[in-house]
């Protein structure tokens, strides 16, 4: 994450904090429990480190936000002193005691941030017994999938500097390497332009007919589809992009497949407007494809958000009838898999603007084969 | 993870599955739910992947385990089906529904494993109400902390390799390199040696007295203490190494808490013994960086266990009687911090034998200038 350094940078961790303060008063909860995840990034600019040691943000509905962190890891927080208060807790304290002390005269229930660890979470439920629990996710949703422009403007650049990377990428050969080596060359490329790569995936064969497969020791060889799915983070970030190659001369399905997800590909972008609903950008790929006689190998949604998180709201899957607005950014990938054979997924980024969807990614759609 | 491609593998996670069992029915406790983490592949040889979609290992008291993981993912999971039952849910599928309705029936009430998110539990706990919650943790610590020999083989073997990637690093200058450039090249020659590297620090000059400082852009210049607290995976299981190093030629006052902190680290190793405390290996090192004057400054416990997770029980801190076992790994780190001025921390991980701790790393302790 950003260092804040700047006025700007905590003008806008307040106000995200104003809102989360409104937010819960309009719920009739006491406070948010945020603990080291993007939420907590999200809130404060801080990247906390999610560990035994507990971490976590308090942001009551009423009053100062505070954090109660690690002693040793309070000096990461201290320019902060306007926005949040610092409770550093010792090696040998009890800290969710501490947190139960701070927290037990704030009325009402607490909202949790999705990923608090469950430790932490049994624990204070066990200190502050009797109070409500709930999800804070819904609170949250509304603030962090609609992307300012500064946020628009980071995935913009993290998508742009992926599209380099992988123009790079396609330059060379990538048969007779494993998954891992030709997914390790690609991640190269990638920090070349200054991103950081925490994930990627690279399956080949027919692993490529599965949607998450675990990168490992196969040796790409003629005759592949192999797909890349991989980002990295700009500032904290995210960009999501996957493309398919083919090694050596595809045959004829594995072609009309292509054609066909990448058509799907432009009819998901196609229906992004404001007030369309996240069901109806899954509904206009997954129409395609069901008609072109694939839609049970079309295995998942058509997308995702992304921002902080490589996965977060909006989802864009059946049964959503969220309607996008203007600056929410999410994945666009349809993805054909043919068990035992091979699998084909184009991915790009997408942000909604006032008339329709914009790809924050332009790295090349067309075929590309490669030795 | 490591691939199960073996008898001996699945035998291994059997083995760890029967003995959950056992201590559920001890703990009256009906079933354990646990989520992507380093307990999934403890348990299962799974590299689960932790997202918003759910996936969950529960083992019963009474039965089979099973796991319910999104259907695209399913496929990772196929060659385990004597181990446990999948039950794959559909993208528009409910699977909290899915695990409270598998759950309905059994008795008692539910062992969480630590890193669940609480999104999940939430969810279970709305819909499996009046049910009681407790931390797994417990349950898992015995059998966790305490390493079988091929355990042992694997962070030894990572713990070489990194000793190797050290020696090779230190063979350069570092003057005029940002941290985060000196910490790539580090993090590169480690996985050279074939090990995942997902985390690092590098802390130049006064943000050396920052334990866990967030490596940045400062440039490593004449003068500056370096701490390089790093490691990699081997099959799942971590190495943990710091060494502090000095660009250009120390002080007096460097010299001699370099001095201290090497001898702090000695004294936790010579006290490791079966039967001996946590809490004595901290006060060994703590007792003499104390009668040195730097008390105040030793701002951490002096270790954490180490295995698929880089911090795991036991943690070795004031106020924990645990007794040392033959078979636990866990870091030696004693560091003494300077606020603004320098920071040394010497990181070795070590194995509880029959008569003493055996070291897991041997890269040198000597004090290393670097140009």
């Amino acid at each position: 994450m950003a260092m804040v350094t700047e006025t700007t940078g905590l003008a806008t961790f307040e106000r995200r904090m104003t809102r989360v303060r409104d937010d819960l008063r309009a719920a009739g909860a006491g406070a948010m429990l945020v603990g080291p995840s993007s939420d907590f990034s999200y809130l404060t600019g801080h990247d906390a480190h999610a560990s035994e040691r507990l971490t976590l943000l308090v942001v009551p509905a009423e009053g100062k936000p505070f954090a109660v962190v690690p002693r040793f890891e309070a000096i990461l927080l201290g320019e902060r002193a306007s926005l949040l208060d610092v409770h550093a807790w010792q090696e040998t304290d009890d800290p969710i005691a501490i947190v139960a002390g701070l927290l037990g005269t704030a009325g009402g229930g607490f909202a949790v941030s999705q990923q608090l660890w469950s430790t932490f979470l049994i624990g204070l439920q066990a200190a502050l017994s009797g109070r409500a629990w709930q999800d804070a996710t819904p609170l949250l949703r509304p603030l962090r999938m609609v992307k300012d422009e500064s946020e628009v403007a980071l995935l913009r650049e993290a998508g742009r500097r992926t599209d380099v990377a992988w123009e790079a990428f396609i330059g060379e050969p990538i048969s007779g390497q494993t998954e891992r080596e030709a997914l390790a060359r690609l991640t190269g490329l990638t920090t070349d332009q200054g991103l950081r790569v925490n994930w990627g995936i690279c399956a080949s064969g027919p692993h490529s007919a599965s949607p998450h497969h675990h990168t490992g020791d196969r040796v790409i060889t003629e005759g592949d589809a192999v797909v890349f799915d991989w980002g990295g983070t700009l500032e904290g970030y995210n960009s999501d992009v996957t493309r398919t190659v083919h090694v050596g001369e595809p045959g004829a399905e594995f072609r009309r497949v292509y054609d066909i997800v990448r058509r799907a590909n432009q009819a998901a972008l196609d229906a992004v407007r404001p007030g369309a609903t996240c069901a109806s950008l899954d509904a206009a790929a997954r129409d395609l494809i069901i008609a072109e006689g694939y839609g049970e190998a079309f295995l998942h949604r058509v997308g995702h958000g992304l921002g902080l998180d490589v996965h977060e709201e909006p989802y864009l899957v059946n049964g959503n009838d969220l309607p996008l607005e203007v600056g929410m950014v999410f994945s666009d990938e349809p993805g054909i898999y043919l068990d035992g054979r091979f699998g084909v997924r184009i991915e790009d980024a997408v942000v909604c603007g006032p008339t329709g969807g914009e790809r924050l990614n332009e790295a090349t759609r067309d075929l590309v084969i490669l030795a």
